[in-house]
């Protein structure tokens, strides 16, 4: 009889793997993945940037790095968020395998088994694993088409057995809700967070893939707001901005954060992959970043678009959805009562894969909503699909 | 007010970080680092496989992959474990970020706050802040220049609060100690283990680098003796076969242990760098790294006879040692109430650099040993700073 930790009965099985096969199974149109799209990812850039590596470069991208990051990249990623109105200089910066690993970090420094933690219904998967791995007492309240509902905060922070350790966010480009909080409701946030020494934990993996530049002040990351008297532990992330696969992100926190968790970085992987660090710095500080996040920000709105058009035409009346100003996905809300997991199993027969909305809900029951996204997908695409999801959901809801 | 978790307070301090920046300080000879010699990487190899990556690999590259690794990875280093003798169909292999990963996520599923575990003593500083992470009771094991005692294993487990969640070893080349496990040790350990319902957790991160091709007997890893009624965990590294930089490790599980392994990497970082599993699998899969190997492991013989001769020419005789059959260190014993730290101050105002034992210990007491490795200085090097060690040893020890 193998004993193992008690933390290890708090793991959800295999929900994670089976949505990711589910996702990228071959001989079906694919609205259910959070990745880019294998055809926008910047190969010549990175081709050009390898083969311009100086020997001693190279041996530097297979050696080990410090644990809080490779200074060339903590430099340039610092002026990169320093240029997105961060307070880069009076906190501190901390490589990451992946944001996932950051967010990982930060449950493991304040969650305590028991511990309240408080998260936005619905959440992102990855984040809500982690916080139960350390089992954590997940509490969650609703998000709106603007952000958070402070009046539903409040009566959670009140109703919760413990003082909470502290509040997840993700308030650009919501993964899975698609929406971009309001600057009214980011500083709602903030006048009633202030003073509760609650940290928040601001997850912006999406903030750069805006359609609308004159979005500009409502996607400024609460982290730039920079409130004073609350702890704003912010993550991000370079898997929509160069590609998943070099698994890299950060973390920007305050310096007494930042001592815990680069000791705990320092247990958890001695150091982030040094090859993936030096090639993020090179396409940072050529500047070939810009005209790639031009590129892709002008993509994905072309396929949103035909997701918008696709939806429009084909989508029942009583399927509840706002356009995204951004990032990668599309929440639509069903009827009460509607049964998402069988509209799946439907559009999985004539070929086509979303997600459904419970995989989302820390408590495991919402079953009225699902999450579609366009970002790993043609329009060509999106015009088959749309028309097979619409008459699943037409099939079950009428 | 902070309210960080408990597991925080168990960690120490900047006690590795110091120990990386020491060790790679410009202007000193350094024996100090457990890192690969920069010169030694496979730059030309690695740009071979770059450059013949079509298009497709490099967006594989780019892409998240499947938690438990890139399939071609599972495959190609399946076979060449198998060809080591391990047991690989009857087990799973998960790929992690680096074997520190590995060994991170075996403690997350077995250790619970206050649980009893067995290390060597000395043991790798890695996995000790790992384990302590996890807030185990560390009870530590001394080893010999054979292997562990049993008499003092058996005392230990009799002597545990708590029946011991596993026992963590270092068979081949062990660092810090940098000794090989015989043949009888391991049969013993075997034997007394059998029917413990101890899980063993194999750290196998050196054996490859042996200088004497007769002890592939003695080099076999417990895991694939494969003994029957013990679970043995088997971790491994590319750090020093390829490169840290990629940050890429595995483990070799039975199916029960993997699912939970399996699920906690998943909450850590999704997957491990998908660039660098591209790289591997290309590694080995051309077969470059056989020849690598072969080139390794001659350069490693060089610099560790080189240390050999500076020893015995330049150690007073009162320092007791033993020349390793491979790896990267050698484990110098001081006389007793020896300071290691003492000479450590006078070996760096000379220039040279090494790590004292007490990093090593579980208790963190034991200050009259050190370490010192061959592994990143060349025969010059070694020939230049071997006697400014020596003679720290001689101003403290007389």
């Amino acid at each position: 009889m193998t004993r193992f930790s008690s933390a290890t009965k708090n793991l959800r099985s295999s929900e994670i793997r089976d949505l990711m096969s589910l996702a990228t199974k071959p001989g079906i149109i694919s609205f259910a993945g959070g990745m880019p799209g294998n055809d926008l990812f910047p190969i010549k850039e990175i081709d050009t940037i390898y083969n311009t590596l100086t020997v001693a470069e190279k041996q530097v991208a297979m050696q080990y790095g410090p644990t809080n990051g490779l200074p060339a990249l903590l430099e340039s990623l610092g002026e990169f968020l320093d240029q997105k109105g961060l307070p880069v200089s009076e906190n501190r910066l901390l490589i990451t395998t992946g944001s996932l690993q950051a967010i990982n970090i930060l449950a493991k420094a304040f969650i305590d088994r028991n511990d309240t933690i408080i998260v936005e219904n619905p959440t992102f998967i990855g984040a809500l694993s982690a916080f139960k791995s350390y089992q954590a007492d997940v509490i969650s309240v609703p998000v709106g088409n603007d952000g958070m509902s402070i009046e539903h905060l409040e009566k959670a922070i009140h109703g919760a057995p413990k003082d909470p350790k502290f509040l997840y966010i993700t308030p650009s480009f919501h993964n899975p809700a698609g929406i971009l909080y309001s600057a009214e409701a980011k500083n709602n946030l903030i006048t009633f967070m202030t003073g509760k020494e609650i940290p928040i934990i601001e997850d912006d993996a999406y903030s750069e893939l805006f359609f609308h530049p004159e979005d500009a002040d409502r996607l400024k990351p609460i982290k730039a707001i920079n409130p004073k008297g609350i702890d704003v532990c912010y993550t991000g992330s370079f898997s929509k901005i160069i590609g998943p696969g070099l698994r890299l992100g950060w973390m920007l926190v305050p310096q007494h954060i930042y001592e815990k968790c680069e000791l705990i970085k320092q247990s958890f992987d001695a150091c982030s992959p040094t090859f993936s660090q030096v090639l993020a710095d090179k396409f940072l500080r050529t500047g070939a970043i810009y005209p790639y996040l031009d590129f892709i920000r002008t993509e994905y709105a072309l396929r949103a678009n035909a997701m918008f058009d696709a939806l429009e035409s084909h989508l029942p009346q009583y399927v509840e959805w706002v356009r995204p100003r951004g990032g990668f996905y599309i929440w639509l809300q069903l009827p009460e009562g509607a049964d998402a997991a069988a509209i799946l199993k439907i559009a999985i027969e004539k070929g086509a894969v979303f997600v459904t909305g419970k995989t989302f809900d820390p408590e495991g029951k919402k079953n009225n909503c699902m999450r579609i996204s366009y970002c790993n997908t043609s329009p060509e695409m999106i015009r088959i699909g749309i028309p097979i999801i619409a008459e699943a959901i037409r099939n079950i809801c009428g």
